[in-house]
């Protein structure tokens, strides 16, 4: 039976990103955690520190009506943290001091006046700025860092923001978003495996994909040339998405017999496989 | 004198992004060569190889009006290849086998008998489809790989769209892009560096940038919190466009004196500098 697909948008912020100075590791790692929950992530977009761009970026991803958009970057304390100025223009809300919000930053600082990295305990603009949420928001604790996630609902959409610190991204994610995530995925399982074909070019590699994917409708099969070594070769992946993992292994395995054989009747050979299961 | 920004936008397509296959370093290479010859990249958009979501993208990023639209993956030989298709419906235009495009690919696969990669010169209809481009586009020489680039005009715009292989977009950008870029850019430096600050927190570091970004309009400042040592630190990233590399210098310079004096007054230290320049 065909699944419901479940998309996800992706909107990272950050100029730091536009002008390459950093690679979006936050991109594929939230990426590749929303997959292997069995959820879709349909589309990524950056855009840089601008209210406007925030706000039409957001904007644009609620009328493609996914079930949640994650932002990541923006919600520090520098002036160029626009994220919930922007997602407020967007939703046309107000920002307001979030009582939780603050009460949560003040426990932060509490803290750094404790382990000496502050003076005394002062709730500075910049600092009371991490803690103005747009209107019926909420905060999300931040094990690791001070600027606190947030989570709203708009329509039947989930809007996530987390802060752009790989560590503290990832620490929001798995404590309050993954909970979420998997309600919505249910009990589903992703599985992909890779095999390199070599002596085969990829455009005679075309037609026995399509062959195989036709015959095959739950397995996706992309290849991927490469140039490592002296000779070329073409990496072939495999991936399903399926109620239980004996059932995704087992499509996936019939796909790959399948391919093996033709490529090897035209005078390719297989070179290696690397299984990797992922459970929601 | 305020430059006029010439902004681009960037479309990498390929569900292996989207799953968190891969780490999306073709855009970090496209937006860090581009930000170097003066140009802004405005939004790095990422879809999966569908028709209906490139052609949407692509017709987005035209309502926002930016030069030129970079595009990366989807130019092979295989069924999920369909960046061309997605352009072709976005612009209303026709699909055609375009002859210079057969040209080359004939002489590709002339060279792969030669080498006895291929036993003998065949254009099957998938090695056909990398020569059907939309109508009125040119083909852009692939001296790397097989499938060449495609380049087209829209209304005022460039739309050009590059292999996701990321050997090939690099040569085909430096050989037949990186000239057109150029021209757009006019004769611009970009120069950045950054220091690293430490002992004083980012919430206490963010009123200093302020009144330091108002103090030299045309530097732009971003800050960093990092966590690679025991005490954490936090960076500060400088850039400015000028005109010529002194103008960039001195720009940069003034700011970051002004800034250091800033936080050292406030007890904080600084620790170190890697400079970069890049002129186009």
């Amino acid at each position: 039976m065909a699944r419901i697909v479940q998309p996800i948008e992706i909107i990272c912020i950050g100029n730091e990103i536009l002008i390459g100075k950093i690679l979006n590791t936050n991109a594929q790692w939230l990426a590749k955690r929303i997959t292997a929950l069995g959820l879709t992530v349909r589309r990524i977009t950056t855009v840089g520190d601008d209210i406007d761009e925030i706000s039409n970026s957001l904007r644009e991803a609620i009328q493609r009506n996914p079930v949640f958009i994650i932002t990541t970057g923006g919600l520090g304390p520098t002036f160029d943290d626009k994220t919930l100025e922007g997602v407020a223009k967007a939703l046309q809300r107000q920002l307001v001091v979030h009582g939780q919000a603050l009460k949560m930053l003040e426990e932060k600082y509490r803290r750094f006046v404790e382990e000496g990295r502050i003076e005394r305990l002062e709730l500075t603009p910049h600092r009371v700025k991490m803690a103005v949420l747009p209107e019926g928001a909420k905060p999300l604790f931040n094990p690791v860092g001070t600027a606190p996630g947030v989570i709203m609902k708009h329509d039947d959409m989930t809007i996530i923001a987390l802060p752009g610190v790989p560590s503290e991204m990832k620490a929001i994610l798995e404590d309050s978003v993954v909970p979420l995530l998997k309600q919505v995925a249910g009990d589903v399982t992703f599985f992909e495996i890779s095999i390199d074909a070599t002596q085969i070019m990829e455009s005679d590699l075309a037609p026995l994909i399509d062959r195989v994917m036709h015959d095959n409708p739950y397995v996706y099969i992309k290849s991927h040339p490469k140039f490592e070594e002296r000779l070329p070769h073409i990496e072939l992946h495999f991936s399903t998405t399926a109620e239980d993992s004996s059932t995704a292994k087992n499509r996936v395995s019939k796909a790959l017999i399948q391919i093996s054989e033709m490529i090897q009747a035209k005078g390719g050979k297989i070179k290696s496989s690397k299984p990797s299961i992922k459970t929601s």
